[in-house]
């Protein structure tokens, strides 16, 4: 088994957390996507979509998607669960993960590949046909991404993990987009003292630092 | 338990063919989107995110997110199983749902709501801060959804059904993403005979009509 992976990018990490998390260990390969190795030919021959995280199997079986490759782990290494135990859990989990990615992840990726130069004419991720930059898109992501910390900051006075009593993968992928927003300049310190607090218990975690 | 629907969107629709393949029936309350009932007083006391779909059970208990509420019910009664078996399984449909989400629906809702007048300001969904459309992300989410349908005609000429073998979560998904690509114009039948002819296939289950 072998994980492509990316030492500062937001998806693989949240993979890097899931198996430090489950305590599982995975030997891993890193592919610079600033530098867009991830679109040369040495890694489309391992993904052709160009894509990181990407999980390849001992059968040579390909697995990409952070999250999918998540469930992959957590199917094969039930505990400790991350992913829900009973119905309302899995469901609550589950809708906790989408308004992240889609309100959080999302738009801070809007804000980031639509304003920095390193992404021109690649403002969407993989190996799909050039996509000019969109300065109103990133303004857009920066003002949805801000409304999302404050609906975070509402939740996280409510409960003490995202999607309730326990720490789940929504807890995950809110900490790694909380440190993605700062690459736009959204710090959860400014104006949202919970999320603020948060953010420092979780990096008392140590699955927090993968 | 009542399920808060819009019988036109594509999230509620998913829900729906869910629930028809599971012979669940659930009784629904119809929200109409376009005309702003979903961000009217009475729907907000109901999900304050303006969101449809929207399940509420029997102790008042809120669950939006159609995947969220898809798989809640895929605990509750795992036969026929839709969001796979083993872990392999798993993870692929996890991964088909995502590249369906990300590349198909979220650039099929691009183009339209940054193009349709009854979304003028509300180019984002939900009860957000007002969102002003922009042309050049609508002509983007046309773009980059028309690749997604040659990839998906590439798929399904190599695999009867989105994740594999068999009929799962990740179809109906797909299907509803094809019709929804209509909206904008896009339709499988122009230039994309597996697709098309795949499309007719299911449109020969019942569920499909939910």
């Amino acid at each position: 088994m072998k994980l492509y992976d990316m030492a500062l990018a937001p998806n693989p990490r949240r993979v890097r957390i899931f198996l430090a998390e489950k305590g599982i260990e995975v030997p891993r390969v890193e592919v610079d996507i600033q530098k867009g190795e991830n679109l040369a030919p040495a890694y489309l021959a391992v993904n052709p979509r160009g894509v990181v995280p990407t999980l390849v199997l001992d059968d040579g079986t390909i697995l990409d998607e952070s999250i999918a490759i998540c469930r992959y782990f957590e199917a094969l290494q039930p505990e400790p669960n991350l992913f829900g135990r009973d119905a309302l859990e899995i469901a609550r989990i589950e809708a906790w993960q989408r308004r992240i990615e889609f309100e959080g992840l999302f738009n801070i990726a809007a804000a980031f590949r639509n304003s920095r130069p390193a992404f021109a004419n690649r403002a969407a991720p993989g190996a799909g046909p050039p996509t000019p930059q969109i300065p109103e898109l990133a303004e857009r992501g920066l003002l949805l991404a801000r409304g999302f910390l404050d609906m975070l900051e509402a939740r996280l006075a409510a409960s003490p993990f995202v999607a309730g009593e326990r720490y789940t993968v929504a807890d995950i992928s809110a900490i790694v987009c909380l440190d993605f927003a700062r690459w736009v300049g959204l710090k959860a310190e400014d104006g949202h003292p919970t999320l603020a607090a948060w953010q420092q218990a979780m990096k008392a975690r140590p699955s927090t630092a993968a």
